[in-house]
């Protein structure tokens, strides 16, 4: 059996008896009837996730996922490839904006070299990148598809395997990637499994200008003119007009769904990623955390498709993960609010008059 | 000389030229332009609030300001005041929501009797508490003041002690509040202090009935009709229609801005406070960070009277300084950002082409 069926396969909804629990007990606590909002709901998910009413997440990762883009040959980024690679060194010396921000919430961060059109062979070898490499960048998705059926399985089963490899010593995982040009095939995903329009979905990514986004949109369209991507098929959308990195969070998230662990879904890119994952499987959407609304645009129809309500909406539109690193305080909180709070009864605390 | 106008006289705006280098720096980061949105608009605020590129952020206290309201004989709140001094004793058990959400960040809970109808003198005497009570609960603002103008500058003068006194061991504060009944002098201050109608103001704070909302709505109409605050003298207003705790807060903040300090701002309430404190002195606005949107009706009136945008919106509306603990990673984020995160130059990573 492959790795990606056995992983479907453990794929399960959430725990409702442990959500009931957890639920139980937040309307019990010295505060008026769920007054930290989505703390709370956020706090009854987490119990539904690990199915536990003390649910572990003090071991965070953040997984950054690099691979490059044959569409950079159409000039839809305003960054060169070149800089996928010189992001990857940065986030292995520590200087990323990643960095930062893991470093704020006590998370590790691992990088996956998924396909950067670089040797990065020395870092791999010196472990400090995780190398699953699929290949050296995706073909130009603009003339043909961006990847093979069978390159597209195994990006994703590189994502598993990264997730089942730190599981072992991970409770919370976060998605994040490196990839110049990915907020094209990302809009090309999400306009395919959202059903919107190319337009509805296509940004600036790193700040091209009204003209450039003009030719991004029609490059997007071209993609999915020439490749017709099957919406109803991920592994087929991720093929025809998809990255390796992008491939790679759909498989992280897939693995922390298959080992019960709640994993926070940054950004646009990212939630491309995450879509994929829920059209592969389902139940795979219990285990999302959708950590903030990204100022790219297309990210909210992006996060509609999905069916989640950020935590966040800060004006970020990085990757990296950094939004994902930042929503972990969040979860942490949660965590504290379903264990640590007081009931009425626990503190003699007089109720609400009915 | 008043430590009240003494207070006043060092609250000076934000250092332009360390906003500036901030500026410069941040503008440089390995990202796209900006591609941290608020967190950098964040970031150069707390350059110009410390005067420092390296803002110092570690050592963190919410202050937790309690009084009673006479206008709860009005029939306005869904809980007792009794509860008042209960919260109190969970403040101090450390079981409350401010208690687990102060913990997940790091901060210290400092909690002030600023005029709690019960004795808490064993907890003061013991040290667990801070006693600066005004009084035992202000007297019921909707058959005349709520406080003479003597206790309105002691209330807002013992903030301001608090700060002075807290100051050498913390370099950020958040203001908390707990005090049955608070949402209806907040509300009054709100609509006396914006403009708004009451009825735009006012919400359903622990969780009224609408007819418990018309009531309150015409209480807090008759506590302005009353008394006739005049908004263009804060501490008239707070003496009208105030409580010891908004006054409390506001000279808590006012405290902060005279060191220099940022001041993280949580919910309604202490927006009130806020808009009390910016109405005494105006430049301590450059000291506050909104913290977070509350559910409570007219937060965001309120917010916008202020001329701040909360960072989080997460559907809370307990108070306690919850809102504020959960801001603070947010500031440390930011402060990392600034402080972290490597330049292209430092990085040796390619610009955008032109």
């Amino acid at each position: 059996m492959s790795l990606m069926n056995d992983t479907l396969k453990r794929i399960i909804p959430q725990d409702a008896d442990a959500r009931a629990r957890a639920r139980t007990r937040l309307e019990q606590l010295t505060m008026p009837h769920w007054a930290l909002g989505r703390l709370m709901n956020l706090a009854e998910d987490l119990a539904g996730m690990t199915g536990s009413l003390r649910p572990p997440v003090k071991r965070k990762a953040v997984v950054v996922m690099a691979g490059d883009h044959g569409v950079v040959a159409e000039g839809v980024s305003k960054f060169p490839s070149e800089v996928t690679p010189q992001m990857v060194f940065n986030f292995v010396r520590g200087g990323a904006g990643i960095n930062a921000l893991a470093g704020q919430v006590g998370a590790r961060v691992v990088v996956v070299d998924m396909g950067v059109a670089a040797d990065l062979s020395d870092l791999a070898a010196s472990g400090k990148i995780i190398s699953r490499r699929v290949g050296p960048g995706t073909r130009n998705m603009a003339r043909g598809p961006a990847m093979s059926r069978d390159e597209a399985i195994q990006a994703v089963e590189a994502g598993i395997a990264v997730a089942l490899e730190l599981g072992p010593s991970t409770d919370l995982f976060g998605t994040g990637d490196m990839g110049i040009g990915n907020t094209t095939p990302s809009s090309a995903i999400a306009a395919t499994l959202s059903g919107a329009s190319v337009r509805e979905v296509t940004g600036r990514g790193t700040g091209i200008d009204d003209e450039q986004l003009e030719h991004k949109i029609e490059v997007i369209q071209r993609a999915i003119d020439v490749n017709q991507p099957n919406p109803r098929d991920g592994l087929d959308v991720l093929s025809k007009i998809g990255g390796f990195e992008i491939g790679g969070i759909a498989g992280l998230i897939l693995g922390s769904a298959s080992l019960r662990k709640p994993v926070l879904v940054d950004g646009f890119i990212s939630t491309a990623g995450a879509l994929i994952a829920q059209r592969i499987c389902p139940a795979a959407g219990d285990f999302m955390i959708a950590a903030h609304r990204s100022v790219e645009r297309g990210h909210r129809v992006a996060m509609a498709a999905l069916g989640k309500e950020p935590l966040l909406d800060l004006d970020l539109r990085l990757g990296e993960g950094t939004g994902a690193a930042l929503a972990m305080n969040l979860v942490e909180a949660a965590v504290r609010i379903l264990t640590e709070v007081a009931t009425f009864e626990e503190a003699a605390v007089s109720k609400a008059d009915k």
